[in-house]
């Protein structure tokens, strides 16, 4: 079998068989085919689409590329969520303590921010003292003292989609249903997981910007994981806003813990607990979705969902009194309003431009090597659907330079999209489930 | 600017501005854009294409990466020939001394062969003592005496082909007429010349198989050449058999001192007077193309072309008594006839693989660092069209080895196709001319 072959085989169109691709795969990962032949054959399977069969094994060869956990030893079904990235999106922090509180176990491998979409391991170091960088064997122990554990991918887990995903960023290779999928499921399999909620988002805030490209990765997604003996759903979630009041990391900790004490947002306490439902009833702890969320409503009435989010803080190494003392995050030295320039109504947002502007004021990343400060934030203080006077405030922004303000501060102003009247008709922030 | 950019609007059919394949070209081949990001953009210009304005950017751009001849001290029009490839395809060594017998100037850079297909500079090297690798001041020396040269493409021209080629080579992006008309373009412009003659081959033994394939890169090349201010016609020939009755590196030699001595192949002759003509014609050294071939065979008739090869050799170091005494070529040590296993007619060849079958003997390359044994060759003793007994030879090895004999022997016998009764209908050499 010889590298170029394949690449022309995808070139003309052709459907890879199994061994095929764990040639590619593994030959890859091993450095025997060369970036130049990947890149190629990335773009060729990129314009020429991968079908259910070639992602499903390409999902399984990047998987076992690495190391798959194996978490028999610890009882009880494991489950996990994982979202497609918007703005805003904080739902980890919250459904994994409810969910573990609620008697399962959570084995969370999250990734880090990149361009306008922020990361659940940024938000979690946010957090004084909080480690991600637990080993595979201090990440067993945390599971199984605590029932929730979350950390960075190791070097152990899928290798080729770190190197692939690495590869994809500098060649214009990511948005494919295909390769974002095999991208996702390898690493989220290697967690040695029984059920996967995917929370697709879709809008202007998300990667996929429109419904169908959205529903097509989550349906790629969902077989996969079933082709691989997973119990799994997707559900479609509106991106055209941000989720929740906030987007920052120190903001955004603030906020699950609000929602953990009984408050928040509702949009934001909503698809937790929605999310956290579903989780229930794949782990087969509820039998029903329903149950679920009276179940995941009754962790955070009861308390028993914050007090798991501080344990699981104190055995990662982090300062749990945040919990009680929020002050305790890092806060930003000065605070501006936004305002609004006309009288109307907010119509919609360039989502994605609010995940720009943080990233300008030094909470998100450009390159992977940046650093990210993690008391800058903005607080949207208008939703989609509120009424906007001249000059009152539709969002405060948390700052600690002014380097980029002015700028920053022009783009939130020009994200929102102001009308003379109301939108007319429902917005759901659950659009579609698909998999149930 | 940025090439992560330029692959994605490639990627998304946009057309590129000369400036971003400026950047894309002098970015590779200064080393700046690394290898994974040009087989990225080449995948996707394959796939989605480069229009014409795109493909003389990119011609143009890959010229001036290295040296432009500069021919103006030698007297006269500098005319050239560019062949697209195929089996038995030896007319450079014919029309070169015919079109500088006849006062104009050659200045020849060639190739070597790759996969099924023959090279000029591999033929010329069986002449014992040629050398096709003259510098720059030495090939300019040999133009102004004899007004032929021949040589290799030297590390001056077109650097930025040769890099694309070696990339485009291992990753299956070869077969794109806009990438075939800049790698070939590039270095024929690098020569300095008026004009230049296109034979674009079509037919079982061609690259492009299909005549409207090799139509449209015809018309792109034509094209582009006239965008550069150049005299270009192509001729689309027919590579559906071997050209003439020889393959093979001493033995081409031999027919093409056949021809220029009166006689040798029909086929071989009237293709090498009309590309001859064409040079004559685009070159003004005659008023009509008919004019042309009279002059062709003029220089035939009266002895001066193939004088004028005796002289071409012996100034690049070549034995030039060769013409004279043939048999002071390689010539290899054994002989063995391929019959026909049935009686009929040719009706077809499947000609590529004759040009495998030759590589088999060890007169081609599967890799660039092969060595080429100049002695081995088919002589075809059958063309479509042609009665056929049982057992009656169609075609004569020349071998040095035993060791694939066999394989290249039912190779041969196979690619013949034999049909019950005569194919029906002319089939002409010189299928179309275009941009004359």
């Amino acid at each position: 079998m010889r590298a170029v072959d394949l690449i022309r085989k995808k070139r003309d169109s052709g459907e890879h068989t199994r061994e095929e691709i764990d040639f590619l795969i593994s030959g890859y990962t091993r450095g025997e085919i060369p970036d130049y032949q990947m890149a190629a054959w990335l773009m060729a399977a990129w314009l020429r689409g991968l079908n259910r069969a070639e992602t499903a094994g390409l999902t399984e060869s990047m998987l076992y590329s690495g190391e798959v956990l194996e978490l028999a030893d610890i009882p009880g079904k494991k489950v996990d969520k994982h979202s497609t990235g918007g703005v805003g999106d904080k739902t980890s922090l919250i459904l994994a303590p409810i969910v573990a509180a609620g008697g399962l176990t959570v084995p969370m491998i999250s990734g880090r921010g990149l361009g306008h979409t922020g990361g659940t391991l940024d938000k979690l170091e946010a957090i004084p003292g909080f480690n991600v960088n637990l080993t595979l064997s201090e990440f067993r122990r945390v599971l199984r003292e605590c029932g929730m554990g979350l950390i960075g991918q190791t070097a152990e887990i899928a290798p080729a989609d770190k190197k692939i995903y690495a590869l994809r960023d500098v060649t214009a290779t990511i948005e494919n249903a295909g390769l974002i999928c095999a991208s996702i499921m390898s690493k989220k399999l290697a967690e040695g997981i029984d059920a996967l909620v995917l929370d697709v988002k879709t809008g202007s805030g998300a990667f996929m910007k429109r419904e169908e490209e959205a529903v097509r990765l989550a349906e790629v997604m969902v077989e996969t994981g079933k082709r691989m003996g997973k119990k799994v759903v997707a559900l479609i979630t509106d991106m055209e806003q941000p989720l929740g009041r906030a987007a920052g990391h120190a903001i955004e900790v603030v906020e699950c813990i609000e929602v953990l004490s009984g408050g928040g947002p509702a949009d934001l306490l909503e698809l937790s607990i929605e999310l956290s439902a579903w989780m229930f009833y794949l782990g087969e702890r509820t039998k029903s979705v329903e149950e679920g969320r009276q179940l995941a409503q009754t962790m955070i009435a009861n308390g028993r969902a914050k007090e798991k989010f501080k344990q699981g803080i104190k055995l990662q190494g982090g300062d749990e009194r945040v919990i009680d003392e929020p002050q305790r995050l890092p806060v930003a030295r000065f605070h501006v309003n936004v305002a609004s320039s006309v009288d109307g109504y907010i119509i919609g947002t360039n989502c994605e431009q609010f995940g720009t502007a943080l990233a300008m004021l030094g909470g998100g990343r450009e390159k992977k090597e940046d650093t990210i400060d993690h008391a800058v934030g903005i607080e949207f203080r208008k939703r989609i659907g509120d009424r906007v006077e001249k000059g009152e405030p539709i969002a405060m922004i948390h700052y600690n330079a002014d380097a980029k303000l002015a700028e920053a501060k022009s783009l939130i102003a020009e994200s929102y999209q102001i009308g003379e009247s109301a939108p007319s008709g429902e917005r759901p922030l659950i659009r579609r489930i698909l998999g149930a």
